[in-house]
């Protein structure tokens, strides 16, 4: 699991940061979080597979967070995807997206399905064999929730070529579950021990933005492997974060600490920062392994 | 009156160019035409001082026209705009954005007012002492208009270091509509001729995009000082001109030859275009004053 940064800043726009996006990739999909104005030029700049991106999350309704979705869609069409597209969002967007397709005429050549988000709860809204991703209510000047990403735990890997070639579909999926094979005679036929590896951890990650200091998710995001969380501000505009329902660098370090986190990375930084050294200074003194999220930059989690 | 060119690209996303937008600037305010994904960055690397920016003309709903206008209206409120603003744009239009400030809860402190625009008539726009803009009905997939900006003839100017410091503002007004002052005796007391010179000619500038090739604009753009016509592609794929309701490189210098206009700046390049040598010297070959419109560049009208 990786995620590549494609936008850090807030509201107003900066030449030094795009709005909020970015692109979370596992071995199967992309999983596009936020979409500002100009995302889906930062992916065409990254040369990121968009026919990866099946599900989209947004936030919430402050342009900054989906002003480039009707962009993203529309050029989607017009390079013929045929992917059925998902789109979780807060109440609003559906209409917002429709609407625009109808007053352009344009008829989507992929199915688009938007699922409304209930930003109020924490429940699940993708739930497969690879990966639960379930919102984190946040609290911001209008509805928001951050979501949760959590890999279910993966099967062990073959050694192919230890495998003997007789062996079984069947046979093979016991192995990865980590299960021996038996013979007739109940002897061991084949050892998943020595056929198979470890498989890599079951990662997770955490997309908090944007939020007012909310220790009340620290219980949905407990033990992340890495999480990503707002910090508009540095504390000495606490009073001013707390006016717009950000958060400080500080206090995203104190949310870090408090959950457990394996790793901070701090965003969604106001333009008034051009160096954002005291940003990242701010948050270690509370949580030492805190990264600045970088345009263009690619974490592993 | 200059134009500068913010984006002349077409819908399909390139790096190389952004979505249609331009600035047209006069000594009194800026107008900005259309407003493509990303135009207020291009504003923000171009330093335009956006305060200047009254009037905003949107020919038509396909999204690299116009997807950059929420965006831009977002962040003059972020900057406290307090300037009133005016969008002229079809059917559509105004619901598109208002429905986005709804769900933002967005209170502007400007004054937003939409006109909405009758693609098929050619009318005026705005009438003023200085200027008048009218439409240009034109012929693409969707209801789509050009605009014509036409100044109106200038006063002439004063020659400050020869005025008397007796002059009144009654006699100066009268000088520069180049009209002599008289004495009480009929004598000539102030002589125009000696104390104004010629102001500068009063300039037209045509904007034509998106559209099909159609001859009948000529009597609505003639003897234009400028016009810049969306060439999206070369004569090779005119098939795909006719078909999409684009029009070629040759097809702007025919209308530009027609309309006997003085130069003509030609756009929208289809992101098949990387080289723009061809689409060049395509046009030139019926009209030879033509330019590419290259992006953050400025054209004296």
């Amino acid at each position: 699991l990786k995620v590549t940064i494609l936008g850090a800043g807030s509201a107003t726009p900066s030449l030094l940061r795009n709005p909020s996006a970015q692109l979370l990739t596992d071995d199967h999909e992309s999983y596009l979080i936020d979409c500002g104005e100009g995302t889906q030029f930062q992916l065409l700049k990254l040369k990121a597979k968009t026919s990866r991106i099946k599900n989209i999350f947004i936030t919430h309704l402050h342009g900054d967070h989906f002003f480039g979705l009707i962009g993203l869609i529309s050029s989607f069409n017009l390079a013929h995807r045929t992917e059925p597209l998902t789109i979780f969002g807060p109440k609003g967007l559906d209409e917002i997206i429709t609407l625009q397709l109808k007053y352009a005429s344009t008829f989507l050549h992929f199915k688009l399905t938007f699922v409304e988000v209930n930003v109020k709860n924490n429940y699940n809204l993708i739930d497969n064999e690879r990966i639960t991703v379930s919102t984190i209510p946040l609290d911001h000047r209008i509805p928001c929730c951050g979501f949760l990403f959590s890999e279910k735990p993966k099967l062990r890997n073959l050694i192919k070529e230890k495998l003997p070639t007789s062996i079984s579909i069947n046979e093979m999926r016991l192995l990865k579950e980590g299960k021996n094979v038996f013979d007739i005679d109940n002897s061991i036929k084949y050892n998943f021990k020595t056929l198979t590896i470890e498989p890599s951890p079951a990662k997770k990650y955490a997309y908090c933005s944007d939020t007012a200091f909310l220790p009340k998710i620290v219980e949905i995001i407990d033990g992340s492997d890495a999480l990503y969380h707002e910090a508009t501000f540095t504390n000495e505009l606490l009073d001013r974060a707390n006016f717009t329902h950000h958060s400080t660098a500080a206090q995203a370090g104190e949310i870090a600490k408090l959950a457990n986190v394996k790793k901070l990375l701090i965003g969604h930084f106001s333009s008034r920062y051009l160096d954002l050294d005291v940003n990242l200074k701010e948050a270690k003194s509370v949580f030492n392994n805190t990264e600045i999220a970088i345009e263009g930059g690619t974490y592993l989690i």
